[in-house]
Parts: C-alpha cells; structure tokens; sequence
C-alpha cells in the first residue's frame, strides 16, 4: 500500500514544517498557496499559487488524496461543497466551521460544560461588565481580531463593523497552557504533554516544557483537549489554549492545525506535531507524543538579522521561515533544549538576541 | 547580506538531508541529478537532471553561487575545468582528486606520517602478505570496490579489469570509530565527537554516541581529522574512519562530504552535520558540534514495509529515503535517543525490526 497524496491548504511556516516531516518520512505532499502567502513556493516541487474559490480547490484536490490545512481561511461553503462532490477533507468540514468561529468554538465548549470565561455576542444593546476583551467571531490570529474594551464606547465601532464580535470578561491568568492532540480517523486520540506559553500583547513569544502547571491541572487539561477534539470529530492536530486562574481552568480557544506551541517538538518530542499532524491525515499510526527533554522555544518577531553575523549558541536551533521582516510578524523561532526550563530559555533568549535585530 | 545560493551535485538521500536543513535555515538550494539518480527529485523545488559532464555542470554552475557534492562521482578534469572558469567549488577540484582516490588518500597520509595500514599498489607482479583487502582505487563505497583476498589468483581478475586497485594488510580491528570535521573557506576547523561505526560486509549498520573509544583515542582520533582537513585544504564537512587495533589508532578512509556515520547529528547534536556542511560552504559561521544526548543509529538495508504498519517506538526518528528497495541498499535510517547507548541501541532495533521486512 502507498499513502496518500496530502494536498495542504496554505504555504507559509507550518506549511514548511508539515512539508520537512513528509521528507523525513517520504510522504508525498502538494500546496495550494494564495498570491503573496508563498513561503513553500521555490522550496516544495508540488505547489499551486491559486486563491481560495471552489474552482481552484476542485483542480487543487484533484491530484491529491486528502486534504488538510494551514489557515482557517477557505469559506466553509467550499468546503462543503468539496466534501459534497466526495473529496476528503481531514478535518472534515463541519470540523473546521466551529473551529474557525469563535461562537461555534465557545457552544461546543458549553454543550461539554468546559469552564470558560462569560461571553456574549456582541449587538447594539449589548450590556456587560467593563473592562472586558472584544473578540472578533471569525478571522483573528495572532493578536488580531482582539481589543481590550475600557469604556462603553469602545463597542460602537465593533458593532458597526462587518464582522461579528464576542465580548469576553477579563480573567486574572496566572499563566496560559496549551495541549496539542491528534486524532485518527477512526477516533483515537493522542495528547502531547501540556506547554506553557507566555503571550506579550496576544502574540506567543515564548513556550515552555515542562509548563510547571503540575500534574494535576495537567491532567485535566489534557482531559478537556481530547473532549473537544472527540465532540468535534477532529482528525489531525487541534491545539487548545487554556488559562490558569488560582488554580482553575478556563479554555480559552482551539485551532484546527499545527500549532506554534507545538514547534519545539521538532527538536524535543518522540514525534513533532507535523508528523503526527500527516500521520493522522494519511490514516498510518501516529508516533510516540512524550517529550525526550525539557525544551524552550522563543518566536523571533520583527526582523532578522543576517545568517552572515549569526553564530548559533549550543544546543540551539533556529528555523527561519523565508519571510519579510515587519513589526511583530513571526518570521522565524528558535528551540533550545536543556536540563532544566530556566537553563533552555537562557540558551533560547541568548540566542534571540544573536539573530534578532528589530521587534 | 543574502547567503549565496548552495548547488549541490547529487540527489540521494545526502542531498535529501542537506535540503532539510536548508529549509529550516531557509538557505536557497538547488540540485544537479543524474537521471536514476532523483530521490530529491519531486521533492525539492529546484532540481536539474542532467549528466555530469562539463556542458550539465557550467549550466547549473551559472545559476548557483557555489557548488558542493553529495558524491565523488564528477570527473576531476571537469571539476578542474569548472574551476579554472571561475566557479566556486567546496571542497576545490584539487581536495576532491585527492578524497575520490584512495591512493591519493594514503599519500596524504603518508605526508602527514598518520598511522595506516600497509599498503601496495596492485601490478601485475606485486608481492602481499596474504589473506589481505583489495580495495579499488576509485569508485568503491558501501562494500563495492572491496574484495577479500585470499590466494594470489584472486589478484589476476584485479590487474586484468580497468579500475586501479591497492593491496592493504588485514587488521584485527577491535573497533571502528568515525570522525566528522567542518571546515570554513578561512581554514577554521571544528570536529564533532567520534562516533562508533558497526559495519557488516563492508556496509555501515549502526553508529553510537558515545564511542566508548575512551577520551585519549578520541582526542588523537580529533588531531588527525583535524590535521587531515587542514592538508587538504578541505572546506565542509569531511568524514574521517579509523580503525582501533590493539589501543592503537590506523586511518582506513576519508569521504569528502556529509557522512552515514554523521546522520543521527539531526536529532541528537546541537547542529546537523547538513546544517554545518551549508554553513561551512556558504561562508556561514558554524554551530557547535557536541553532542545533546546519547544516541544510536542503524541504517535500513534492504526494502521497508509500509508505513501503515509501522508503530515508531518512543524515542525513535524514522527517515526513508524515497529509494527502490533492493538487497543491501541503504533505503532509509532511524535514530534513537536515549540515557545510554546500550538503551538508545535496543529501541533503534525495536524499531528497524518494525519496519525493514528484508535485508
């Protein structure tokens, strides 16, 4: 038996670290890029630069076996529509309609009865505590698409905008955790150790293993990741991002694919989250999710410097992602492994300020 | 600053792991193959197939900054020639007559008065102790070029054939050990730590860190690597094999690029010995060369089964390498990570067990 063709939804950093796993492992792959989101593009033989309509899909699946993504960005109706005319799309369709919307997300975690923070839809007679976080439904990532509410009259211009908001009361995080979990298409599911990540301004800078959320929280935590993924029928990677509040957890959100927590286990995990991620779309066995050391990876935001001035410290590793530096864009990270936490993220941070010239 | 863009001429499985490397550090890369010879072919975005004569190299040597090689199969009048037309070659035209040749090899050694086996040139009246190794003078790897002698009329068919061959003295090697050095265009040199290599017939089954040569032999074993990179003039990664007779250290061969015996340097150094081989011809400053954690790998000879099969053990790393399989091929490698070697082996095993249904 061959595996499947995987055909990838997007091109840019996870697209290239799903297509480094499938060389490892000599899985074919092909990627369907959007104009100016071409990271893969002169490194992968197999890439289609065509937008997201229905026609471009249909050519796109035609020549591959499964289909899986990198963005939430396909309009669920294509989606649809391809499931419709028999493609296979891992996660399925209605899969990626509730994780790409925030409302959607937020009524499964209730149907669970997962502890999450108070929310409302946003209308124009809304009323609710102040201060408190505004959430755009559908869209946001990275920081985008999130906006601290101070007064009353913040709101007007969100409830004038074309896209549907959440409000969201304002939680004392002790710290943030994430769990990553791969499900087979036929059910079973998988976790990854929990990660601490540290956010600055709704963009992960940083993330932890262990997370030093201790065993029990851990626990729990991986327990609620593999309820949403089984109520959700996921198949693949699905990252759950929870907070810690005295000693509670509250999910926070989901994404439907390799996660940027998930990075460090490139270097520091059995299997990294984008060979699981394959494994699991192709229908072969998933790999071992224990992490072999403890490791930090730190995101380098802004821009970088030159290859030419960088000498890399000791058990580091940097990834660059072939993108355009600008202000708080992800455009490379690196992973350190140590004995301990504290003693990776000085190796990790050492080697940021190497490399990293702007913010 | 951009990095120059790296050609390299082959496409198995070494130039496979070099483009992974390339694209973690998202260095721009491009293959010349020939036809048969295309594991990187489908893969990577930039590949030629083409032969190796002068009219394939100076066409793909026009749209690269520098060449490099995965194999020593280019003639070394055409390397020559490219480099009297200005190209830029690492290692140069004049280190790789010397690797590509196994009496140029132990002319070099002689000049540096390392320890080696005897050896003679075979004639057609040349005296040996017998049984002794035949070993062609160009063209051998992996078994091939090696024949045991055991009676002088096994020497007829070796003067009569077209290849050169040299007569050398039948060691008791108590152990192999392999070590890797880079070396950047300004002469600096770095080593990683020796290795073990286990070979059977001829053929590399399985490496491990640590050696359990010892530090003293591992030191000497360093000096000469280094001293023989530094003759040479060589600028990469060159892989250095000696024997341990009796305590004692004998230099047996020297391979001009990224080595099988450096592979398990993705999962268990601080930077690959393909991330270094990159670095070191691009003009890059090197990483650092130790190792993070015992490991061992074996190589998969033979044919695989299917992946849909294969559960990986913890701890273990899977690459295939895309080839067809066939008796003795080296059709794809796993490493192991673990607190020890005798752990790191058995796990390694485990898994080789798994997945390699012929040898």
């Amino acid at each position: 038996m061959t595996a499947p063709r995987i055909g990838v939804i997007g091109g840019g950093q996870l697209a290239r670290m799903l297509f480094g796993a499938a060389l490892d492992l000599d899985l074919a792959i092909s990627f369907l890029v959007r104009p100016g989101d071409e990271g893969i593009l002169g490194r992968a033989a197999d890439v289609t630069v065509d937008d997201l309509s229905l026609g471009s899909l249909e050519r796109f699946a035609s020549h591959v076996d499964v289909l899986t993504f990198e963005h939430e960005l396909t309009p669920i109706d294509t989606l649809k529509a391809l499931e419709n005319q028999g493609v296979c799309l891992r996660p399925s369709a209605e899969t990626m309609a509730i994780a790409a919307n925030k409302l959607a997300q937020r009524e499964l975690f209730q149907r669970l009865k997962l502890p999450i923070p108070r929310f409302v839809r946003l209308n124009a007679d809304t009323v609710f505590d102040l201060p408190c976080i505004a959430k755009a439904i559908t869209g946001g990532y990275d920081g985008r698409g999130v906006r601290w509410i101070n007064e009353a009259s913040d709101l007007g211009p969100l409830v004038e905008s074309d896209t549907p908001w959440l409000l969201e009361e304002l939680l004392e995080v002790d710290k943030e955790i994430a769990v990553l979990t791969v499900s087979t298409p036929d059910g079973d599911i998988t976790t990854y150790p929990p990660v601490r990540t540290i956010q600055r301004d709704g963009i992960c800078v940083e993330v932890q293993w262990p997370s030093g959320a201790g065993e029990e929280l851990e626990g729990r935590a991986q327990a609620i990741a593999t309820a949403i993924a089984r109520e959700s029928g996921y198949v693949g990677v699905l990252a759950v991002e929870l907070f810690v509040v005295a000693g509670k957890l509250y999910v926070n959100e989901i994404a439907p694919r390799v996660h940027n927590s998930g990075h460090m286990t490139i270097e520091a995990a059995s299997t990294s989250q984008f060979e699981n991620h394959l494994r699991a779309v192709a229908g072969l066995p998933l790999g071992p999710t224990n992490f072999t050391t403890p490791a930090v990876m730190v995101n380098l935001l802004g821009e970088l410097g030159s290859l030419e001035g960088y000498e890399p410290p000791p058990n580091t590793r940097l990834h660059r992602y072939g993108k355009e530096g600008r202000p708080e864009r992800k455009v490379g990270h690196i992973t350190a492994t140590a004995a301990t936490v504290a003693e990776a993220s000085q190796l990790a941070h050492r080697a940021r300020d190497r490399i990293c010239i702007h913010e």
